[in-house]
Order: structure tokens, then C-alpha cells, then sequence
């Protein structure tokens, strides 16, 4: 037991021993264990000297692409086998998954990040945990909470209203702790309405803790505590890195003084000692870097979005087709970010050397651009021209030059060499497919009709390379949908005007409308919807039933592969409440299903909508509401693409807001029991005075108009009201007794 | 002197004796004046039955309309008028002008307000009081602040960040009050951030009086106050409508037990006691009803604007055009709005009349949808239709049914019955004039295309009716502007998801970005731009000369009138700093001048920007700071259509933010003196330890780019930091001394 242990030794259990350990207490039997950097790779740091330089480990597909698969399952076995490496390099605790919400386009660390939707995040960041605590390695949420950007991350106070914490940004996480319950979570660098994460007992202890019953260890992000003893009070259990003896110090020290209670500091050592006892009892283990990298290629080629095919260009035919491959990244990839979750590749395969050998027709390459900067070179450009114009097919590999960890962007163009080298290929070969590689949205509105094909690659780990060739030749079926809007500009983006905000604070003013839910609500049009993936098959939907059940609504629809391939398709339930007595998105991610169909077979697919997902959080009774209505279930294939609509009533919550002498005389009206209370109240009282003028305050329409919205003590306070203080009291206690 | 007056004695002077007057207080001589509603016509309850029934006195055109005319010098003949009326109903005090911002266009209560741009309504506003007050009657600058709603108007709290407030929603106040010193301001219902506007010291107190150097009396509005002590303790003067003996008394009480100082009460009894003494010194008056009414035609066909004139259909060419005159608004005039501003005009012109004493050609009326209610009618439809079908020129009166005081609309479209007679007239006569009768923004996106001709009749007062036949008929030749963007949709506006929020709080999320900075800003198309406004003449523009002063920038463009009619252009500066430390919107309205020019003649018009008006709002500094830079000044005829750009270096001011611990290394670098101090801290501390890795720290761009965001102090917590908490303390002394 912790409290077995010195204070000292207690302070000295909440704070690193170095950048990657914690504290050992020898006199508890207690190692120091190893807590790395993930999320879609193991980082061990190779040596003292470099930070950021890892031992080589599988470099997965990081979030933006393993999110696009929209698979579950194949979160899960990412997991276990991120579990089978940790083990095998003795780490107690990954450092993922990062679930913050896609807030805006530029944020420099989307790549890490899995979707603009709260439930797709939440859902795939459940079974990744799952997976990877299964091998007995604990999994770090992070970055608790509202870290959704790199501009002044250290200080910057996010300024959210509690609803939209609640509904958007908050959501991903609680799904995660209170389903997958992993062994930390770690806290964010930034503020929330001013508070740092790290000393914010609202967010680290009343919601985590209390409201969420998280019973594992709070881990402050890398330099994220500002303040020890205010941290340890907050909630926070362990500061990293370390070591750090003078806060270790700092916080005996208010112990003694009687500044922080024994308790807190008390409980996070225990937390702490319990996880390292917890890693303690994890097998050792070793993995097979060969069946890991054919896990990366997998997920790599299921997390490949198809945007545009026109005229079935695609899948190419291997043998029969001439080929030009062009742009340096076929080359020499580009698939992960840069920043902390930087991963040395255990091998790295590229797009070039596999095209090449899935085809014995002609291959020709032309880097086309620069590999470094983006200036346009004439002479590559020519280059690759040339090869286009006397090839069949020409592949353009394209993309983002740049995105990292401490850095947003500021734009969703591509480089203008790549720009030109679509521009020159395309006008010499009609038949061009653009292969995009990026760690986040990049616009498409100024060159997508030029091409007839577009693969949307992402940055896809170290099997890409395969992978893309996988999905260019039909091997594999691609079935990647988007986790994230591709806008027509950047200007309608709903956070575009409070990006990333200045002096230290940035406004969320687009509150829920974050993502698809601000283009849906301001009816915008986009390049390519959330949801959104074509496929070398088609699928047709039957009419879709609703069935509403104790903890839901059932939704059954019948899907049809009309086409020759064998495919998947991603079912979606969106959910919306016309007439809903606040405001909502019109339609929101409720459920969805990946279902493998078979070329011309037809499949009944079930999907749960959770009745707590129907919640809005009430500001009022600060508390989750399932309001009573006629919900609308819209079943798509994308969030635009809605196949069929089905309407069901749907009880509400038990909720009643109590009345009070502050309530408004339209509120009153409104409660049934506060309508007959305050009716009689007012013909007695006009009754009473026999006073024309009074009647006329309560039949006139401008009257009534004018009162709807008065308070009852501001009523009664009004020189002549019918109403007095003392009747306001005794219809406030009658209206809740 | 209120000090010879007992506690009792003050507190009762700090309230009403009834609902229109304040209280006398024998002892001091002090009697009772009245104060009452305007803003733009003296509203005198005619008998203590009802509220809103009122003496007649002239109904001059709404805020809405007045406002259009872009000329200060009309409002100061408006207030002069309301000023002589005021005189001669014995009024000290009327209760306008209205200068909050049309932050929606759905904002029930718009048509008393003036613009959504903060420097027209507070150039137009300044005018209005100093017209009212140089004939010794006291204005009331409301509602004092962030009141834009009128959805739970009594209780909603406007949440908005620091600079917004600034910028936006207390400018025009600022300017008033500073330049016309009006006697009275008076307090909001609503809530600004959570506090009361009634009972907010740092709005009442700090910002009004302490910074902007009011020295009048603060006003509730009507039922505005929930507590007294705390209001009186805010700084509100005057508690209306009274009697309140429970609070005289509370008050009184407060003191005697030490809950509130005397200081606040004593002075705010002597405020409310000199501006009683200074009612007493106006002379009485009367007005000359015939005059003020020629003054509220003039304003109001000033008021109009011509959105649409294809073909030069309009003027009507008197005698020689038979005309349909088409909807019931003809007849019976929508002229002003509902709520407390309604006036009982001293007599109404209608449309119908006056344009059949405009013409010998023949006129044919059919009322074509019914007087109430907004349902078709297909028998007054048909009878419209047959009119229009038979006449040279239709023209079609139609617009809003409702707008008041007391509920927000929730739609910018036409009556269903409106829009029917518009298709339908249309449909038979391509010679149709719609004229618009409306109190705020109306969507024309719909129909625009079906009709050659579009007026903006706004709510026009009681002379509306030959105001519009002036306009029509070419008696004058049109001039107003849109002082409010005409939207193609409502979803484009950019309060458009947080209107009218809901559960108290309603977020202010497009922050800065009001009506057209909003538009400008996500570069979406509008039907007709703020400051937009057809003339039957038109205007070439040359080049413009801008010459920086000492007190701002002046700005000289020739404008020539190239048509055959004398007219009036007004002349639009909207000043832009591309590159500014701060988000700005594309343009703002920095200067604007209304110019009489004769046909064929060429005026040098001259603009004089404020340096005051070019400022920001500097959230660290908590004060306005004109930044160092070269701005852009657009000279135009409306914010869409410049015509002439001239840009300008503007020195900054001196406003340096002190380094401080908490400081980014990004900002260190950023100030010339931190850079020299940080850069010989790195130099040493590398030197001293020979570390190549700490050497990475400051040389690697990945590294670089990592700590850029970095706090000093946090820098210097980390392990193996060159940096202590020590050298941090010397480097912040240092670079600040």
C-alpha cells in the first residue's frame, strides 16, 4: 500500500525519473517502467542524444489513414500487435491513441488525430485500446482535453461553452474511458476557458474521475505542469518527463505545510504504484516484424479513399497498360508526420518499386518535382511530361510537403510544383490518376476535373507503397471512407474564422458545428463529404426499419452488391431531431458497419444506434437528455449520400427543469403544472382589481408577446403587476412541490 | 447639493414615482420630470390604461430607415425636431437613440436599431443627440449593452470575448458618449458574460464612466433592474419604472448596515438630482406639426433604396404610363414597428394617394393578399393580376407583416401571399416595381430575377407614403444606402448558428466578423452589399490621394456625376491591413461622406479617416493600439463595388508587451532586446556543458519548430534545460528594465 511509503517517497512516485521512466522506490519493490511514444509505432529513444530518433519498429499507418478503414476490427489487431511490440521492447505504457477532433483542417497534428466526428473517434480508439491492453501494455489517451491545435499549444486557452465540450469534444474520450478503460490518460498542454488541463480538477477529477469513474493514472503530456502541488490537487498523478526534485520537493513540502492534503498526493502514488505493479505482470515477448508489416499493408490498403473514377480508369490492368509513375513520392514516400510519434521503419516499401513489379508492361518514372521545397522545376517538369505523354496511364504522386507535431498550416493547397505537375501531366494524358499522400485534408476544388481518377492515400506507414499498389491494380477493393471533410475552400471551413485564435485564447465559435455538422448546417457544398469513399463494385440499399428497443434503435437495411467485384461497404446511420427544442446539427454519426459483400450477393445489415448516443448534454440540469421526439434515421453511404430515411418515436428522459421565480411567464406556461398555477393566479388577481388594463396583460397578443419572456420576480416587481412577491414564492413552492 | 438630502431622500431620487416620471423631492425642490419613449417619435402614454396607446406627435421614419439616408446631417435635424416636440410635451429625457448592432438580421427589434457597422451607427447617433439635446432635452444612449435579441431578452447572457465587445459592440457607445454627451444611458436587459448589465461595474463604472468619462445618468430600462442595492453599487443611477418603496428602502438599509458604501448612492441621486435641475432650464416650445411632417417625407425618400432599376424602368414618367397599383400596403401603410416605440402619427400618407395626385395617367388599386394574416387569397390575386396585365407599370407593394419589440422573427422570407403577387404580377407585366415595406433585411434571392425594379421602402414613418412617390415619380432622385447586408441566404449570415442560442446563453461565435466583415471575410456572394444603393444618375470615381495627418489619414477622390440628373453619392472609405498581427476583417468602414453633385459635375470629395478608428482592441495591453503598418484604403460606392485603392504606412503605436516568464520562446526571439538576451543565455549554457544535443535545441529546424511555443519557464523545468529557473528570472529583468 502507497500509504506505507514516505510523503518523499509519494512525491517521488507522481514525477518521471528521466524522459521515458518513472521513479523506482526500491524500499517498495516498485522498478522504474518504460512509458513511450506512440501512437502508430513504437518510439524507444535509440540513444541519449536524440529525442526524436527511435529503434526500429513497424511504422503503422498513422490515425488519419487507419481511422479512414472505418473498421473496428481492424483497429483491435492493430492494437494487439502495437501490444506484441511494446512487450517485446519491454514498454509498460504506449503513449496513444490520440483522439482530439479534427476542430480545423490545419491543425499541424490531425495526422495523429483519427476523425472530425466524435463517435467514429470514439468507437476506434475503443478497440485499438482494447487491443493493445490486451497484451498487457497500458494505453495513454490523449490529449485530454481540447488540444486541437500546435499554434501556442503551451498556453492557448481553448474557450468552449460546456456543450459543445460535452457533445464534441469530450465525447471521444469518455467512450474510451468508460468502454476500453485504459491505464492513463494523458493530459494536455493547453488551457480550457482558462484553465491549464493539467491543474483543471473539473476536467482531471469531477468529469474523469467522479462522473466517468476512471480509476487509472492521469499523466501530464511532456512539460505540460506548470504547477506540481496545483497539478496533484487538480487530479494529475504523474508529471513527465523528470526527474524533477524540486517540484518532488514542492509537494512534501505543501503536505507538511498543510497546503495540499495528504490525500490527493496519497491516491495518485497509489495510482501510480498499481500501474507499474500492473506492468509488472505483462508477459515478455518478441513479434514477427514480417507478419507486422503485412498488417500495416493491410490496414494501409483499407484506409485508401477512392474520391473519383471515372470511367472505371481504375483499377489499372496489370500487363496491358504502359505506365508513367510520377512525382518524387512514388519514390521516395512520404507516410508519416513529423514530431514525437515519429517512427524508424523496421523496412520501407514505395509506390515505384512495387508498381513496377506488379506489371510487366512498360514503367516509366519522372521525379517532376523537386524532393526538396516546393519550387517548380522546369526541367523535371518536362521530364515528366514527356513520360506521360508516351505511356498509357499516367500516376501522379502528389502531396503535403509538410506536416508536424508544433506547427500548424496555413493553407489546404498542394505545393504549387505538384499543382503543376497535374496541370502539365493531365493535359497531355487524359487518362491521369492523382495519388494524393497527406496527413490531412488538402483542397481538390481547383484540379479535380482536369483527372478522371484520384486515390486519396494519406500517409499510410511503411507499407504504403504495397498497399497503394494493392488498391491501383484491384488486388485490393478499395473500401476507405472519409473520416474528415474535404472542403471546396478553405474560407467555408465552420472554424475558419477563429483559427487558432490569438493572445493566447481562440474562440470555438462554431460551437457543435464542427466538421460536416457546420457544412450540413449551413448548407455548403463540398468536394468530397464525411463518409465518403467509392469502390471498384456498387451497392444498392433496400428500404431501411427501425425498431426501437430498451438501450436504442435497431436499424435493419438490406444491402446489395450490384456489381462483378467482391467490396465493402461502409453503412452509415445519421441521426437528426426537426423541432428539437435545441439546437442540433442536422444529422450527426450514429452507427455504422463495415460489411465485407460478395460481387451480386445481398446482405441484411443491422446496425445499434445507442439510445445515450441520442443525448444532449442540458445545460440547465448539467446532464446528459434523451429529448422526447420523432427522431429521423437517414442510412447513406456517405453523409451525402443518405439511401434511405426511416422516422421513429423516441421516448424522452425523465427531466423535468424545476421551475423558479426566475423562470420566465413563457416557461411557466409551458410546464402544465405552471400553466394552471400561474392561470389561476392571474384570474383571481384580475378578478380581484376589476382592472381592464390587467386583463388586457394577459390577453393582448403584443402584451403577452412582450411578457413571454419576463421573468416571474421581474413581473411581480413591476409597479401595478398582478403579481406579488409573496405569490411568486408560494407558486414557485406549489409548481415543484 | 445631494449631500443635504437624507439617505431615504437619495435613495428615492434613484427611483421612478411611476412608470413615466421620476420622483420629486419637495425638500431639495426637486420635482418630478418625465422621461419617455422614443427613439423616433415622442411616445406620450394618453391615459394610465394603456401602456402603448400614445398622444400623437409626428412618426419621423425608424432607425432602419433614417439610417439609409448615410447623412449625419439629417439625424441632427431628426433629433432637433424630436427635440422641439419633446419641449412641447414637457419631456426631459426621451429614450433613444438605439445604437446596438444588427448582429441577425432575424433581431425582432432591428428596426430601431441602425446599422450593422459600429462607425455609421455612431457618426448617425452622435448627430441624433446632439440634435435633441441643443434644445435642452436629454437623449438616452440604449440599451447599454450587447442587447441583439429579443429571445429571452430578460435573462439571455451575450457571451463575448473582450475584443468583440470593443470593437464591435460598445464602439458606437464609446463614440457617442465621448463626442455628443448624452445625458442618460440606459442599461440592457440582458446579460453581458453572465453579470447583468444592470448590475455590471465594470460596464457601468469602469468602461463608462472611468474610461469614456460619462458623467450622466444611467438608466434602467423598463424592469431591467433584479437587484437594487447591487445595481446602485454597479453604478446604475436611475431604477424606472417606479414607484419601488421596497427598494428605496432596501437601500436606505444597505447603507445604515454598511452593505453598500454611501458613496455610490449619494452620487447617484446627485446625478439623477442634476439632470432634473438641468430639465428645468429648457425653455418651453411648441413645433410646427406641417413642417415636421415635410421633415419625415425628406428623411424618409432619403431613406430609400433603389436595389434594382433594369432598363432605367424607374422614375415613372408622370401622365404617360397608366400604373397597377398592386398590394394591400399601398393602402395601408406598414410605417413603423411594434413595441415601445410605437407613435400615434399627428396623419398618414399612403402610397395609393399620393401616387395617384402624382399622375393624370390612369391608376388601377387591387389589394391582392389580405389585410391580415399572411394566407393567399385567390380571388384578390386574380384581381391583381387582371390590373397589372392591363397597365403599363406594376407596381407591387409588399414585405414584412410582423416585426416588434419582444420576439425575433425566424425568417427572412416574404409572406408566402407576398411572394404569390409578386410571381403572379410578374408573370403578366415585365414592367413590375416591387416596393418593400420592411423593418429589417428580407431575403430578394428568391424572385429578384422576375422583376426589373426593386425598392427599399423600409419602415419609412408617416410619411412614407409620399416619400415613396417622391422617389418613384423621380421628385427625388434617390440616395440611401444599405446600412445592412441583403444575404442571398440566411444560413450565409454569420451569427447564423448562434442565434438565438438557448438555455441563457447565447454565443457570440462570428466574433468580429458582423454583416459584411463576416461575408468579406468567408468570401461568400451577397444579393446586395452594405452601402449598396442605386441612383438615377450615375458616379465615376478617379484616383485616390491619401495624405497621413496627425490624427489619421486624409483621403481625396474626385466623384463626377456622368448622368443627366443632379444627385447624391456617398462616398465609402473601408480601411484593411493585410498581414496584421491580429485577425482583421478584409474591410472595415473608416470614413464616409454624402455628396450633393450636379449633373455633369465633378466634386473633390474629402474623407478623413481617425487614427482612432484604425486601432484594435489588444487583449494583453486591455487597451486600443494602431499598429505599425501599411494599410489599405478602399474608396467605393458600396463595400463591393471600390473604385479607387490607395495604400498608406501608419506609424504604430508604442505598445511593447513586456517579456515575462510565461513568454513563448517564439516571442522572446520575435522582441529585438529578448532575442539578444536568449540568444547569449543559449550560447553560454552550450558552451558551458559542450553538449551537442542541447546545441540540436536551438539549431535543428525539427527542434526549433517543437519549441517555438514554448514557454521560458516551461523550457527551463525541463531535464537537462539550458535554462534555469534562475537565468529565466535575470533574462526577464533583464529584457524589461
Amino acid at each position: 500500500m502507497t500509504s506505507e511509503l514516505s510523503t518523499t517517497e509519494q512525491a517521488a512516485l507522481t514525477s518521471g525519473s528521466d524522459f521515458w521512466h518513472t521513479t523506482a522506490v526500491a524500499s517498495a519493490g516498485l522498478p522504474a517502467v518504460t512509458v513511450t511514444d506512440g501512437p502508430h509505432g513504437v518510439r524507444m529513444q535509440a540513444s541519449g542524444d536524440d529525442l526524436l530518433a527511435g529503434i526500429p519498429a513497424t511504422c503503422f499507418p498513422p490515425a488519419v489513414a487507419s481511422a479512414s478503414t472505418w473498421d473496428p476490427q481492424l483497429l483491435r489487431r492493430l492494437g494487439e500487435a502495437l501490444g506484441d511490440e511494446c512487450r517485446a521492447m519491454d514498454v509498460a505504457v504506449l503513449l496513444g491513441p490520440g483522439v482530439n477532433l479534427k476542430r480545423s483542417p490545419l491543425g499541424g497534428r490531425n495526422f495523429e488525430y483519427l476523425s472530425e466526428d466524435p463517435l467514429l473517434t470514439g468507437v476506434l480508439a475503443t478497440e485499438w485500446v482494447r487491443g493493445l491492453q490486451s497484451r498487457g501494455v497500458g494505453a495513454s489517451l490523449k490529449h485530454f482535453a481540447v488540444n486541437n491545435q500546435e499554434t501556442d499549444r503551451m498556453r492557448i486557452s481553448a474557450d468552449v461553452d460546456e456543450r459543445t465540450l460535452r457533445e464534441m469534444y469530450l465525447r471521444a474520450f469518455q467512450r474510451v474511458v468508460t468502454r476500453a478503460r485504459p491505464w492513463t490518460v494523458m493530459c494536455a498542454y493547453n488551457r480550457i476557458n482558462g484553465v491549464h488541463a493539467s491543474q483543471n480538477h473539473w476536467l482531471l477529477t469531477e468529469v474523469l474521475r467522479d462522473e466517468w469513474g476512471f480509476d487509472g493514472v492521469v499523466v501530464s503530456d511532456w512539460g505540460a505542469v506548470v504547477d506540481r502541488v496545483a497539478a496533484v490537487a487538480a487530479g494529475l498523478d504523474l508529471t513527465m518527463p523528470g526527474p524533477d526534485p524540486d517540484g518532488d520537493r514542492a509537494l512534501a513540502e505543501a503536505v507538511r505545510a498543510g497546503a495540499l492534503d495528504a490525500a490527493p498526493l496519497r491516491a495518485s502514488a497509489e495510482r501510480v504504484r498499481r500501474m507499474v505493479l500492473a506492468a509488472g505482470r505483462r508477459e515478455p515477448g518478441g513479434y514477427d516484424a514480417a507478419a507486422h508489416h503485412a498488417l500495416a499493408r493491410e490496414i494501409a490498403a483499407r484506409a485508401i479513399v477512392l474520391l473519383k473514377n471515372d470511367g472505371g480508369l481504375l483499377p489499372l490492368r496489370a500487363g496491358q497498360q504502359s505506365l508513367a509513375v510520377l512525382g518524387e513520392f512514388a519514390r521516395t514516400p512520404r507516410y508519416q508526420g513529423g514530431g514525437s510519434s515519429q517512427i524508424t521503419p523496421t523496412r520501407l516499401d514505395d509506390a515505384l518499386t512495387e508498381i513496377t513489379a506488379s506489371t510487366d508492361a512498360r514503367v516509366r518514372f519522372a521525379a517532376g518535382y523537386p524532393a526538396q521545397g516546393d519550387g517548380v522545376d522546369e526541367a523535371l517538369l518536362a521530364e515528366a511530361v514527356e513520360a506521360a505523354r508516351t505511356s498509357d496511364v499516367a500516376l501522379v504522386f502528389v502531396g503535403s510537403v509538410h506536416e508536424t507535431e508544433g506547427a500548424d498550416r496555413d493553407s489546404l493547397d498542394l505545393p504549387v510544383a505538384h499543382r503543376a505537375l497535374i496541370e502539365r501531366v493531365s493535359a497531355v494524358n487524359p487518362r491521369t490518376v492523382v495519388v494524393l499522400s497527406n496527413g490531412a485534408v488538402l483542397l481538390t476544388s481547383g484540379w479535380e476535373a482536369d483527372v478522371p481518377a484520384i486515390v486519396e492515400g494519406w500517409l499510410l506507414g511503411q507499407a504504403g507503397g504495397s498497399a497503394l499498389a494493392d488498391v491501383l491494380f484491384g488486388r485490393v477493393n478499395p473500401s476507405g471512407r472519409l473520416a474528415e471533410t474535404i472542403p471546396v475552400r478553405l474560407a467555408d471551413q465552420p472554424s475558419y474564422l477563429d483559427f487558432p485564435g490569438e493572445h493566447g485564447h481562440v474562440r470555438y465559435g462554431e460551437g457543435l458545428h464542427v466538421g460536416y455538422r457546420g457544412f450540413d448546417a449551413r448548407q455548403l457544398p463540398v468536394s468530397y463529404p464525411f463518409g465518403f469513399g467509392l469502390s471498384y463494385t456498387t451497392f444498392s440499399y433496400g428500404a431501411a426499419r427501425a425498431t426501437v428497443t430498451g438501450d436504442g434503435v435497431e436499424i435493419r437495411v438490406r444491402v446489395t452488391n450490384t456489381g462483378e467485384r467482391d467490396g465493402r461497404e461502409v453503412v452509415q446511420v445519421y441521426a437528426g431531431l426537426p423541432g428539437s427544442a435545441v439546437r442540433r446539427p442536422p444529422r450527426e454519426l450514429r452507427a455504422f458497419a463495415n460489411v465485407p459483400i460478395a460481387a451480386g450477393e445481398t446482405v441484411e445489415v443491422v446496425l445499434h444506434v445507442e439510445r445515450d448516443d441520442l443525448a444532449y448534454w442540458d445545460t440547465r440540469l448539467h446532464r446528459w437528455v434523451v429529448e422526447d421526439g420523432e427522431y429521423v434515421f437517414e442510412v447513406g453511404a456517405s453523409s451525402r449520400d443518405i439511401r434511405a430515411t426511416v422516422t421513429r418515436h423516441v421516448g424522452g428522459d425523465a427531466a423535468r427543469v424545476p421551475l423558479t421565480a426566475d423562470s420566465s411567464v413563457g416557461e411557466w406556461f409551458a410546464d402544465p403544472r405552471g400553466a394552471r398555477l400561474l392561470g389561476e393566479a392571474f384570474t383571481a388577481a384580475a378578478a380581484a382589481a376589476g382592472d381592464s388594463a390587467l386583463a388586457a396583460l394577459t390577453t393582448d397578443p403584443a402584451m403577452v408577446m412582450m411578457m413571454g419572456s419576463l421573468p416571474l420576480h421581474r413581473m411581480a416587481a413591476f409597479p401595478g403587476s398582478p403579481l406579488t412577491a409573496d405569490m411568486v414564492e408560494k407558486l414557485v413552492r406549489a409548481a415543484n412541490d
